[in-house]
C-alpha cells in the first residue's frame, strides 16, 4: 500500500484529496491529509476508509520529517513561500513532491540534488501555473512537428461566476482571494508586440483591454498580467515577436475599475488616519477635490471621465461607494477599506457556482500562408466545494501524484509539466473530468490582423 | 578673529560665502571653505584675503574634529544625510551648527545633547525650507497676537527661469536638480481641507493644480507637495482646518506633465532592455498602443485625452519626443531616459537667470468677519553664479551665523527658524538684499471661497 501525503487542506484540496480517495481502493493507497487544523483535514476525509486527518505543523521539524519519511510522495498544497521546507525533506527521504505552485527560488536551489537523488520536485502544475502550461505547449509542439513557426501567442485566464449566477452589474465576484483582486495591476505590466516591449504603468493597466470570444459563454476582456515574457525559455519560444499574458474578466468591468485606480483607492501603501468612523462616501471624497455644491458622485465621474448617466457610475453607486455607511476598519489603507466595500458585493452566495475561463490565442505561419489557433475551455464549478478552482487546481496534481506513483512518468529535478511526456498524460485524464480545450482554426491574411491587435510589422513606428 | 568653517562649495553657496567674506573685515571673520575640490573651495574664496580653501573629506575623522574644533561655527552644505557627522562633531567640541537642510532623524538625536551643551544645531535655515518657515511664522504669530484665528494657511513656493530668459512653451527650464524635477510628485499627495484628509494618487498630481497670482509676475500654478501637514505642529497650528503646501510651476506646465505621468515614462523602477539603441519615438511607443497605421503622436494624444493640435501636444512634440533620435544611455529606466531628452531642452544657457517665487496665503478670522493674507516674494538671480536659488538657500544660512556669531540670537539645541527672536532680524537683514515679502490683505465673505477652493465646510458631505 502506498502512502500519500498532501499537505494542506485548504480551498482548492477539495477535488484533488477526492480524486485521491476515489482511486485509492483500485490503487492500494493511503491517503493521509494534514494539516494546521486537524478539523478541516478530516472536513476533507470526511471518514473515507484509506483515508486519515492528521494535525500538521509545516514548521516542526521532527514531525515533518517523520511524515515524509514514511510516505511515497508528498503533495504539498501550501502556501508556495512554504514548500522548500517540504521540499528539503523530500531531497533527504529521496521522495517525490507535486506542488500547483511557482516554483520558489528556494525550491528552485534543489534542482541538481533532486536529480542526483533521481526524484522529481514537480511544480506549477496546478491551473494558473499548471494548465496554461500544459495546454500551451501541447499546441505550440503540434505547431513546430508539423512545420509551423509561431508568431504570436495569447493567453488569458480568470476566475470568475458562472453564468446561471452572474447577476451583478460588474459580471465579477470574489471566488478567489478579494486580496490579490483589489491589489491586481499593481506592478504595472509587460509585454512584447511585434518584437517591440510594451510597458504599461499601474493606472493604466486596465485601460488597454484584449477583447476575447468564447464559444457559448460570449464576450470577455483581458487585461495585461505584469509579466507576460517569463515563460518565453520554458516554452523554447525566445524569440517570439509578440506574446502576452492576461485576466479574464466580463467587458467593461476593467474600465470601470480603472476610475477606482485612477482615484487612488486602491493604493495599500499608508493609512488613513480615523479610517474607522469614516462613511463610506467620505472615504471615496477624500480623494477628490473639495467643492461647495457639487455632490460626491459628479465629482468622481467628472474626475474620471465618465458621464453622470453611465453604466460605469450606475456600477460604482451599486458598490454603496456614496453610501454614508461607517467604515469600521481601524488602522485601514485604503485598499482594505475598497475590499470590505466590495465584499460586501461581490461575495459568492452559498449556492453560487464559480467559473474558470482560459484561452490561448496562437497565430503561426506555415506553408506561405498564417493561421490562427484559437483553444479554449470553460470549467464550472459543481458547488462551492468542488468549485471550478478546486477542480482546475487540484485535479492535476492529483493526476500528477498518480502518474509518479504508477511509474508512468519519471521525471527528475525540479520540474514544470511543459514536457510532453508529463502534460500529455495529464491533459488526456482531465478531459475525464470535464477539463478540456475547444479549439478553432482560420487562416489570416499574411499582412492583415487577427483581432485588431495587428501581428505584422510594415512599420516600426507605430 | 572668529573662524566659519564652511563645508560644502556646491551650487546653492556661492552667495552664502560671498555673504561671509564681504562682512568678514569689519567682523574681523577668517572665512574657511572645504570641498572635497579644493578647486571649488578655491573658486568660492576667489583670493579674498580672509578666506581659506581647503581640501575637506567629511570622511576623514580626524580631518573633521581638527577643522571643527579649530572653528567658532560650522555652516554644513553638504548633501542633507551627511549632516550628522559634522553635527556630531559640534556636539564633541561645543560649536554651533547651521544648515540649510530638513532636520534628519540622526540629527533630531542631539537635541538633548545640544541643549546641555549650550549649543545650536539649526537646520531649515535656507529658501525652502527655511525662509518659508520664517516668513510664514512671521504672519501666523502677527495674527495670533491680534487676536485672529487662522482657518487656513497655503503656501507654494517654486525655482523657475525669470521672465526675460522664459522663452520655451513650457514656461519651464531646469533650474536646480534634474532629476527631482523627472520624480517630483512619486509620492502622491496628502493635505487637508475643512478639517478632511484628501489624498491624492501620483497620477493625479499634476491635474489637482491650484491657480496663483503674483503682482508684477503674472499668473502661476500649485501642484501638491507630497506632505502638507508635517509642519502644523512646529507652526503651532494643529487644528487648522485647511492647510496645503504646494510646487509652483507657469500656468499648463502640470497638464502636459500629467500626460508624461499617465504615458508611464517618469517610471524609475525598472530598467529598459536596449535603451541605448532605441529612439526617442521608440521610447514613447513602447508605453503605447500596437496601431498599424496610426503614427505615434495621434496614438499619445488619444492615450491621455489631448487634441491632436493642442498645445499641450505641441509642447511635448517641442521636446523632441517623437524624433528619431538614439536615447544612447544603457541599462536606463525610463525616468533616467525622460531626463535626458528634457536636458538638452530645459537646459539653462550660460547668460539665463532664474527665479524663486514664493506665495503663502493666510484665512482668518477676526472680530467676526474674514479676511485673506497673501504674502508674496520674487527673486531673480543676478548671474548663472549667484542664482535666486543660491541667494535665497544661501543668504539666510549667512546671516543666521553671523547673528548666533555676534550673540544677537542664542538657541540652543535641535532647531528650526519658527521663533521671533529668530526669524525676525534673518527676514529684516534679507530685505537688504531684496529677499522681501509684499503683502495684500482683503476681506472675504464669511461663508465665501477665496479663490474658488472653498474653505467653508456647509455640508461635510463635499
Amino acid at each position: 500500500m502506498k502512502r500519500i501525503l498532501v499537505i494542506g487542506a485548504g480551498l482548492s484540496t477539495p477535488s484533488l484529496i477526492k480524486y485521491l480517495l476515489d482511486q485509492s481502493e483500485q490503487q492500494n493507497w493511503k491517503v493521509v491529509v494534514g494539516d494546521f487544523s486537524k478539523e478541516m483535514a478530516e472536513k476533507r476525509v470526511d471518514g473515507h476508509p484509506n483515508g486519515d486527518a492528521i494535525q500538521f505543523d509545516v514548521m516542526n521539524d521532527v514531525q515533518r520529517a517523520e511524515e515524509t519519511k514514511k510516505s511515497d510522495i508528498v503533495i504539498s498544497m501550501l502556501p508556495a513561500r512554504l514548500h522548500h521546507l517540504m521540499a528539503k525533506c523530500c531531497i533527504r527521504f529521496s521522495k517525490d513532491m507535486v506542488t500547483a505552485s511557482y516554483v520558489s527560488p528556494e525550491v528552485k536551489e534543489f534542482h541538481k540534488e533532486a536529480k542526483e537523488k533521481g526524484i522529481v520536485l514537480l511544480n506549477e502544475i496546478g491551473l494558473d501555473p499548471g494548465i496554461d502550461h500544459m495546454s500551451a505547449m501541447e499546441v505550440i509542439d503540434r505547431l513546430k512537428g508539423k512545420g509551423g513557426k509561431l508568431t504570436a501567442f495569447r493567453s488569458y485566464t480568470g476566475g470568475l461566476v458562472a453564468p446561471k449566477y452572474d447577476n451583478n452589474p460588474w459580471n465579477y465576484k470574489f471566488t478567489w482571494n478579494p486580496r490579490n483582486v483589489v491589489l491586481a495591476g499593481q506592478g504595472g505590466a509587460q509585454f512584447i508586440h511585434n518584437g517591440m516591449y510594451k510597458h504599461i504603468p499601474y493606472h493604466k493597466v486596465f485601460s488597454r483591454v484584449q477583447q476575447l470570444h468564447v464559444n457559448g459563454y460570449g464576450e470577455f476582456e483581458g487585461y495585461p498580467n505584469r509579466d507576460s515574457l517569463k515563460y518565453r525559455g520554458e516554452y523554447g519560444i525566445d524569440d517570439i515577436p509578440t506574446m502576452f499574458r492576461g485576466t479574464i474578466r466580463r467587458p467593461g468591468y476593467s474600465k470601470t475599475w480603472e476610475a477606482l485606480v485612477q482615484l487612488g483607492v486602491t493604493d495599500d501603501s499608508y493609512v488613513l488616519e480615523n479610517s474607522e468612523n469614516l462613511t463610506y462616501r467620505d472615504f471615496v471624497n477624500s480623494f477628490l477635490k473639495y467643492e461647495r455644491v457639487i455632490p460626491v458622485e459628479k465629482k468622481l465621474a467628472d474626475y474620471v471621465g465618465f458621464a453622470e448617466d453611465s453604466f460605469e457610475m450606475y456600477k460604482l453607486r451599486w458598490l454603496g461607494l456614496f453610501d454614508d455607511t461607517k467604515i469600521g476598519l481601524k488602522n485601514a489603507t485604503p485598499a482594505q477599506i475598497l475590499q470590505k466595500i466590495l465584499e460586501e458585493k461581490w461575495q459568492l452566495d452559498s449556492d453560487d457556482k464559480d467559473m474558470i475561463v482560459m484561452q490561448h490565442k496562437f497565430e503561426y505561419v506555415i506553408d506561405g500562408g498564417k493561421k490562427e489557433i484559437t483553444s479554449s475551455m470553460v470549467v464550472e464549478g459543481k458547488d462551492n466545494v468542488h468549485t471550478a478552482m478546486a477542480q482546475t487546481v487540484g485535479l492535476p496534481v492529483g493526476i500528477a501524484a498518480k502518474l509518479l506513483l504508477t511509474d508512468v512518468i519519471n521525471p527528475t529535478g525540479v520540474r514544470m509539466p511543459t514536457a510532453k511526456r508529463i502534460y500529455d498524460p495529464v491533459l488526456k485524464e482531465l478531459e475525464e473530468y470535464g477539463i478540456k480545450f475547444t479549439e478553432k482554426e482560420r487562416e489570416i491574411p499574411m499582412n492583415g490582423n487577427g483581432n485588431g491587435n495587428g501581428t505584422e510589422n510594415g512599420n516600426g513606428q507605430y
